[in-house]
């Protein structure tokens, strides 16, 4: 009888070459499936680690164009922002991921996937309800969930002697104490000894970002241009380097970004499942990005719709962080949010300086912002003598409240008024 | 017969100088009030101008500790921001003054106010709403939306004249070529050679911020106590300066982030009588006050509280920009968002430098965090199968909707479906 | 010289058959617009005295139709409703009729259009708003709130002596004691003896509707088709009677719904320009529409579409109201509104007896509601173990929050604490 | 050793008694709780039939009084309604029962509660939620959830076995094909037959309310009076009977409303658990309640509060709905709701017939409605030429949308442009 077939998430760590081989052990036929989100692995090293812990095949996926254009781009155009500060650079990642794994499931005609996330964090949601949304048939194996692996693995000494048993390859240097996401979006840390959150995160766990202090004293200036809320040119006024596919602008992003010590956050934050957890990012390239998007809606959307966008946007990044970019609630939203940027169209002027992303221009190609009707020395267009109006009538609320509260009965004597009602 | 009073907003600028005299040519009696918001002027000065320019009285108010206590820190409590950036500096500011000026109507017997502000702008309806929310009986004189002052003063040089007329004096040096509000909170720079969106604001524009590149090489690394969400104490770990008064914290923090160029913002903005303006903006306080009690919510906030009130701060800002900070609305949110700082107690640690404001870590007096929860190795009263089941649960809706949209029944197949039934 | 040309909205009535004239005797050249939106009015009678009133040319359109698929259709599909009661029968005809006149003074060439408007209500604003966003060039002539028209004509009897003095027809009969604005969508009682909240319509004041004592003991089944939450057919269970075409869909459920005594409203309702007003109103066919697809959407929407579209809907339904249907927040609105609509796909049965609306059943052409699923008794590929993990993992946040508040550190402790911090 | 204790929440059905008897044979002492919230069970027998059944202890609370002021009426206050239609009657009842029993479990020392809610619906999810929030240390048996106990009890049959091998009365009536929850604010009826949505719910099935065809053809007038949101006084203008206590008021409204037909909903909701469920509802006094108080509102309750508050209702009812009814969510919430009905004061005539609930006049004790004001005929503090300006100021947007709109750069076109600027 053929082997059950399951696709993996590979990553080429300890925890997924084990789990690997203990699927094989288990008597599955695994698959591996490593998604190049340019997290700077080698990915060659990786399918052949993967070969000799027992693979029977690993597909290795460049997602790099895709990640950019679908989801980084798309969640840049939403302002996407958890918690106030975290850019989504893993809960983005995620989804992709996820649907890439799934193609190979369907292809191989494998009925299950399998995903090394632990049992505690956001990504196996993440993972999971992707999966599920994708092929509601879909059969999962968590092993950080499975009562049996966590018996057998109660922590990393119970991985690397399972892993030289099987001959699988253990780095011998020793693990960073604390963990590591990274994608061509950002790198993550947290947990072990970042996990206190009044520790200050020495200077070596950066790893993408100068510091303020190396960063370079003179500023560089970039022209970014948008179209309907997409970046669609990069010109580096500096060094006249000049950018148009999505992919290349965002990779100089995060160069420019990087050398410039841009985008380090230290937050706490909120975890779907429930629990606080203290996570350090490093987001160059879309904190450049976020911010030059958010300048040029001030010149280039209309109020009202900014308003009401403002107030879904916590909604927003709280489906993607909780692992719900497949969902009817996140094309609900996406829908609206589309259709905000139809005239997000100009180009903005970032200078970027010791961690600093200052706007100092922006211009709209639709004539939404108009100077003649916001100065304040001439007319144009605008009635002074109009503001009368259109204050009167927005105080007439504010009078009546004023009467209503000065007017308020007390309890006793409207007691007394609802008796003589309830006599007449 | 005793001329009718009329209680001024005065600056002492050209503009409330010329209002006042025009006032009293008008034939009313023209009482001064002037709200000392730290704006930096010589207020003895103002005062002789008032008299000299014709005056009965003049009010000099010392509002700093109640803009502090009562409009600046709740202001951050709620997080309040507008449009992504704006701080509120001015918005703040203008219902304190309009307060102010109206109780001293209030004892003077003066059935009318008066103010300065120009008939295209937010500041007008904000002093305006504020008046008639405090007495719907109150009469305003807005000589700006006046038609016959209109029809007068077409611009600076009517004014210069008017002046000169009457002995007003006018400050030989030329006026800024942009219009520029300042408090303790910030001064905003706008109008002018500054309307255009894309022309960078030279360095001279700057008055209360160094520039990032004269701002020290070395950090200031600050502890900021709150409790409730306010700022209790402040500790500046490197020179050791402690403050815990509200006005002295406040101006502590000015005097750091000034020195350390923070709280610059550039940002094109909906002006709430419908006109995009541009606004050029320091804050260097309130930016790293902003900073630091977001951080601290991220520890001692739940989740659930955190996500509602990140949808109605949008609201928030809004009701304070647009002037409707004595409002029933107001009263509404403020009542929620005030409950939500109940636990906001604990010490943030903040790095300056260079522009910008590093958080380094935190600590909450509650235990909300709970490190070993959050941990991912250890056990801390979750049990990683739970999250099997609420994955599962969550992945039912997602299920169902697969399956559904995977079954919609083409409109034709629909017809005749419903024309089956139909015949039933 | 050629006259200006002015295309006024017109009723028929006393107000626009005085202003039509007073246009005319202005010098302007008058073009008449009748929209016909099913007010069951003569109107070749109406024609025939705008044309003695001075008009030049008079249009009468159809305009019904599209009333029903393009503003009634779409206002159900968003379950509009303001403030909890009000159907927007009045709110949705102004759009479509200012659409419809601001065709015609494009084709005319006419710079001009008016209203017959009060300047107290929200329709000035609905017609006003949408002639400005339709074309911003557009010059409005409302007369109610032209000073010299105010002076002019201070109450009714100056209307009619003027009319008299130009031989304009006025109804012998008296005038109701209250206003009324009617379409096939609703007719709306609203003004004069109606203005004390506390006085009960008398029963001659409702004439669309049967009162309950005299509409059936037998009750009027009905099964309304649904396509992407469209009403697509509708079957009368007990005539037998079919309907297809939108108009016609909908004229039937106006006269089930009169017969019925169904969609009587009286409630009092905030204006947009800040003033509280009582309206009373019939609205039968639209009321057992919206009832029938609120139904439906319940076992054909997704719980979390639903759940944030009824957080917007109160917004839409303002804006329906305050006359925004032409506006980029509408169309933002109304994007996310039209996808959740994708599925709302069934047949939903209705019974009408004695002014109620009752849903005895529903069937959904996608199969979202799941009966097995929702079976307590079998296991529907619902596993209830997986409610354990799902509760517990809600639970951690609670399970903190009363940790955190039992432990709250009272200020006193706490300055000790952070005192202490503070010497560290 | 001391047997553990646990406290179950007993209902003196089949469930809880086999419930209670398999806690007996596992060890446990069980102490029942029986929660009195107008049920109409016999609780003597009741008792009785918990100590045949092996409780060493049985308690009667009497939550009546409390049920009413501390959860229907706040719930009113708040408008509460889950996805426009269910009143929450039993998500009401469940954070009461759950805190009931938790005042028990400490009382006795007991370190474990139960109860025999499913597996699959809301209730465990309310139980738990408000065990764990109360307490965070807690035990809670879930027979319904545990392997164990749904092994041995597969379905009606085993548990009437096992109710028969322990001598536990089992009633000889066949049980009603559908489940029903009972309490003083409503029944429900669900599950069984009723799980087909398309099924009519039989006469039968209702025992709370009329049909409309039973209901009096003569209508009941009621006049409500509220003080602060809450109902203060009840007076039926027609038997002339008067109440003032809370519960007498509610349980007075249920009668005339069981009467006169009114309350019964026939819905598909949406479970927390992502399950749609039919449920079929009567609910006779709140309907009448909630009425009467959103028409109160109308008058009394300024406009954007009114707007802000209703655009949260649907996450109010969503946390009651789904068991957070002790939470900092509600906590954050219900200080704003409770704020909003500070002047909703006033006086509500109601007219009850065939299940109709017809408001048909209010008067509100404070004067936030000034008939003056609302006035078209008469001037009252309002000057209509205000209008023109307030028209004017809002249509400035719309006008720049246009023109943006109209005047938007193909994207080909800016590419050249944005091409032009790069070569700058």
């Amino acid at each position: 009888m053929a082997k059950d077939k399951v696709v993996l998430a590979y990553s080429g760590g300890l925890d997924t070459s084990v789990i690997l081989r203990w699927l094989v052990n288990k008597g599955y036929e695994v698959i591996c499936f490593v998604g190049d989100l340019g997290q700077n692995d080698d990915l060659e090293a990786i399918k052949k680690k993967a070969m000799s812990a027992g693979a029977s095949k690993v597909y290795i996926k460049d997602l790099k164009s895709e990640f950019v254009t679908d989801f980084i781009f798309p969640a840049m155009q939403c302002n996407a922002l958890y918690e106030g500060r975290y850019l989504l650079g893993t809960s983005l990642a995620r989804p992709l991921l996820a649907k890439a794994q799934m193609e190979i499931a369907k292809k191989e005609g494998a009925k299950y996937v399998s995903h090394g996330a632990t049992g505690k964090g956001n990504d196996q949601v993440r993972f999971e309800l992707a999966y599920y949304a994708l092929d509601p048939k879909i059969k999962v194996i968590a092993p950080w969930k499975d009562k049996d692996f966590l018996a057998q693995f109660k922590g990393r000494s119970d991985l690397i002697a399972y892993a030289r048993k099987y001959g699988i390859p253990v780095k011998a240097t020793t693990a960073k104490p604390y963990s590591e996401d990274e994608n061509l979006m950002h790198i993550s840390h947290e947990a072990g000894i970042l996990e206190d959150p009044g520790f200050k995160p020495p200077e070596h766990v950066f790893s993408r970002t100068a510091s303020i202090e190396k960063a370079p004293s003179k500023e560089t200036v970039l022209e970014l241009i948008f179209k309907d809320g997409i970046p669609v040119k990069l010109v580096d006024k500096t060094s006249k380097v000049m950018k148009t596919r999505p992919l290349d602008i965002f990779l100089y992003l995060n160069k420019v970004g990087s050398i410039n010590g841009i985008g380090r956050v230290d937050m706490v934050e909120n975890r779907y499942v429930g629990i606080k957890s203290r996570g350090v990012y490093e987001t160059p390239g879309a904190t450049i990005l976020w911010a030059a998007h958010r300048d040029l809606e001030g010149i280039a959307m209309d109020k009202e719709v900014m308003h009401i966008r403002d107030s879904l946007m916590p909604k927003f990044a709280e489906i993607v962080y909780n692992g719900f970019w497949f969902s009817p609630e996140m094309d609900f939203l996406m829908n609206a949010f589309k259709k905000s940027q139809e005239a997000i169209d100009g180009k903005v002027t970032v200078s970027l300086l010791k961690g600093n992303v200052m706007i100092t221009g922006r211009e709209s190609f639709t004539p939404l912002y108009n100077q003649k009707l916001s100065s304040m020395d001439e007319e144009g267009g605008f009635n002074a003598t109009d503001s009368r109006g259109f204050i009167n009538v927005n105080a007439i609320r504010l009078k009546a409240h004023n009467i209503a509260m000065k007017g308020r009965i007390p309890f006793d004597a409207l007691k007394k008024k609802s008796g003589k009602n309830a006599n007449k």
